[in-house]
């Protein structure tokens, strides 16, 4: 099974936006590899609004990398290299199902990322905790959201912005044994 | 000046405990020193639900650390060990104004911190990220709050449950120079 994994930069209280979506409050550290992080991934997954950040960012989409945004309202179909799929449960449960080394790179937002992760479909989140407190924003998990159980992966810290890198691996919950239930 | 550091454990998205102030989901890592902590600090402030939370979770205001609890509705004065207070923010002038190598612990919660930032008052923020995803909660730094730009003092990860204690200086707005000034 190919992973999902929800990486995001984010301030230290959980925002990975401003109130409207604004990103100019990120501090961008120089020792961070972002081609590599694009290298390491299989495809990008990504909500229509998150979709337009990519491309204000700089982001291209298409090949090498194939690209999948979700929306409800836009056509399904092929356009500037992008693949718009209406449903987002569905199409992830399939392109998990493919056999593939890399994962995928579950760019955003913060809904996506609720939805998908009450399905049980997401197996990493990656954080990159930027050195500021919004105090407003777009959140990195929307409240009500779902409780996830994390364990850290690895972490890395990148002195020159103070940007603390971790990744974590979402806790699956315990599946009762046959022998707990035998108990009752 | 004696420093006022906001020093908590926070969910990777910002809570500081759950909806109705719950605690038992945090993951208590043996190799965090808490008396070192305590040791380190010259008193603790804080507001009128957290110090139920201080006490619920075993703690003892009083000496040799001077307890003092900020409310508004709460009498004032000295009682069980603790100094009860109305004016936050003049109490904690005079608090900072006191010659101390040790620094005042800004113990919760994230209101009485928003309120303190919001007058300059606050120096450092100093979190333990724990390895989970609440979705739900009483938040770091409650929205809308003052935006506030932090910069890396240093961190530490404890292996054995994934917490990353990561501790900030609040970087002060640069006030505007005379020669900035002279040239208008």
């Amino acid at each position: 099974m190919r992973q999902l994994r929800y990486s995001v930069a984010a301030s230290v209280d959980g925002y990975i936006a401003g109130p409207s979506g604004e990103y100019d409050w990120m501090p961008i550290d120089p020792d961070i590899d972002f081609p590599a992080m694009y290298a390491n991934v299989s495809a990008l997954v990504m909500g229509r609004a998150s979709y337009e950040v990519f491309l204000a960012t700089g982001g291209a989409p298409g090949p090498p990398l194939p690209t999948y945004v979700y929306s409800r309202t836009l056509p399904e179909g092929v356009r500037d290299g992008v693949t718009f799929v209406r449903d987002a449960g569905r199409h992830i449960r399939d392109l998990k199902a493919e056999r593939h080394d890399k994962p995928l790179w579950l760019w955003g937002g913060g809904r996506l990322f609720s939805a998908l992760a009450q399905e049980g479909l997401v197996d990493g989140v990656d954080v990159a905790i930027l050195p500021i407190l919004l105090g407003a924003g777009l959140p990195l998990l929307p409240s009500p959201g779902p409780q996830l159980t994390l364990r850290m992966r690895s972490q890395r810290v990148y002195p020159k912005t103070g940007t603390v890198f971790v990744a974590y691996d979402v806790v699956a919950p315990e599946p009762p044994t046959s022998g707990a239930r035998s108990q009752r």
